[in-house]
């Protein structure tokens, strides 16, 4: 290859496998009250706080979340995966907890 | 999208997943005798005590218990979840011990 | 509902689900030799001391005990149950390891 | 019922569950050589020591072990149950390491 | 039964059960090198270090073991059983990690 | 085999076994934000980070990786291997949370 | 039989069961580069490094690795054993993670 030829660089996509999620985590996963207010890690009555955020990319085993939706995940059950300087997170669909999602009404009346 | 334009806030509705239990916790977990007295946490025969909340949303994996239905759970086997600044538990089917329900007669002669 | 209407309270009836058995804990787990002198906790060969409760309530796959048979357990093997301020506990079948029963000779030439 | 009316005590015949066994603990269960010297626990190659003990009843699952054998068994497996004051044992039978029985023929050339 | 009749003495033969296989322990468990000089146990690179011993019985699913076998095990996987004041070892067969046998060729060159 | 004739030295073949795969670790697996600048392994929200390498060799149960992929792993799963003096590392299949590939798009948006 | 006759003397001769295989320890497990240079066995990434041994026998589940076979273990996963004075090593297949042979072109394109 000669010099002045352009080196064409590789580019990989990534891809997550099995059944697993990638998760865009979120900025700040403080909690706030309803009137904005941050509401301390300790007040709560168990020990174990899920977190959300949003699901940019699913394995080929996953069934149950799709890509733009919101998850609720344990920071122990992610792994964190560097792209570019950028930091995302991976969770198996196991440990996805619940979704936010506009594609289904969740019949909990609850929304995000 | 111009300024003028109202724009339309993305409503996602929550859902659990698979074989999960959506609690409302209860508002406070003492224990208090027939009479109402304040029962001590430490005054019984055993380590692990169950704690009752009210489910408001089942996974699509559930059998034993519907939305309404008082479950009796252990706070370590729950993940808080906080939706629009409320905690609500998530609970796995298989570690909700019992039911408080109106559906039928649970034949052991006590009530909630 | 206007003031005068009665207001009815919803009576939820308690089941177990599965494979547990709901059970009377006895007034006093202590052991008494056959003249009813107290044994001291300590005096015996191994660490684990089985406790007999009455079963009140089986869940739907519970297969060799019946309510009123007398269920011998393990306390760290149960949870503790509170219905109307009274202490029940909640056990899996698996983990009951001896019936008293009537329903049949048990074959060991012991009663209760 | 009146007073004179002879009150029936409910006799519960006592059975084990499973796969398990009922095991009448040893008296004494300190080794002795052949000449009946006691040997000191600690004499040993290994850390663990099976006892032996006479099984007086079997669950119904039990095909390995009758009533009469002996049967050795570790004591972090057994399960102490008190019947009228008297301590008993259970073990499952897949923790039931030998038999000393005059059902077979051991193929060992040991006997008890 | 008359005095003068004579008590038969039970006689219990010993089995081994399952898949276990019943061990005469080596005498002296220490290491000698081929010239007979005794190898520290601290000398090997691994930390898990097997004794031979000879099978002296098998339990009705032993497969790949048969009585007069040297059988190499971990004492940690082993069992004491004390007979008539002998301490014999009992392990299972998945934990009889190599045979000496005179029944086949094990093919490795190697014989004890 | 006479002095004279030149002895053949024995190559023999690295191959990994049954869901392995062989990864050229990376050179150096700080993190780097976009600008280039080290961003220090303690500033992110979860304890797992995993690290990019090339696979160069996979065994024969393999299905979602090929050689010449870039794959996630977390080092706390990989075993080192040394060939002549170079260190690889060792993954199985399952511990393989993504993969940056030019075979496919992974429909997450992000490129290596 | 009589003081003249010899007494012949029963060879047993060794066998690895099921899944196992036999391993030649390395004489010296210490890392050299390629230029010989002696690598601290703390110069590495990850936490597991993986040893090379000469496979000298094989169970008969064994299918991946031949006797002759380089193989790769980690040292916490074999088991030492006996024989004649020399220590050998047995390691189960499915921890052999790789394995350098003449059998195959193992397409890593690395050679032992």
């Amino acid at each position: 290859m000669s010099a002045s030829e352009p080196v064409t660089e590789i580019r990989r996509s990534v891809a997550v496998l099995g059944d697993r999620v990638l998760v865009q985590p979120p900025e700040d996963s403080e909690r706030r009250s309803k009137g904005g207010i941050l509401i301390p890690a300790t007040a709560t009555s168990v020990d174990r706080k899920g977190t959300w955020g949003e699901a940019i990319g699913v394995g080929p085993h996953v069934r149950s979340v799709s890509t733009g939706d919101e998850v609720l995940y344990l920071p122990e059950d992610a792994i964190e995966v560097d792209v570019q300087g950028e930091a995302y997170l991976i969770v198996r669909e196991r440990d996805v907890h619940a979704v936010g999602t506009t594609r289904r009404d969740g019949a909990t009346g609850l929304y995000l």
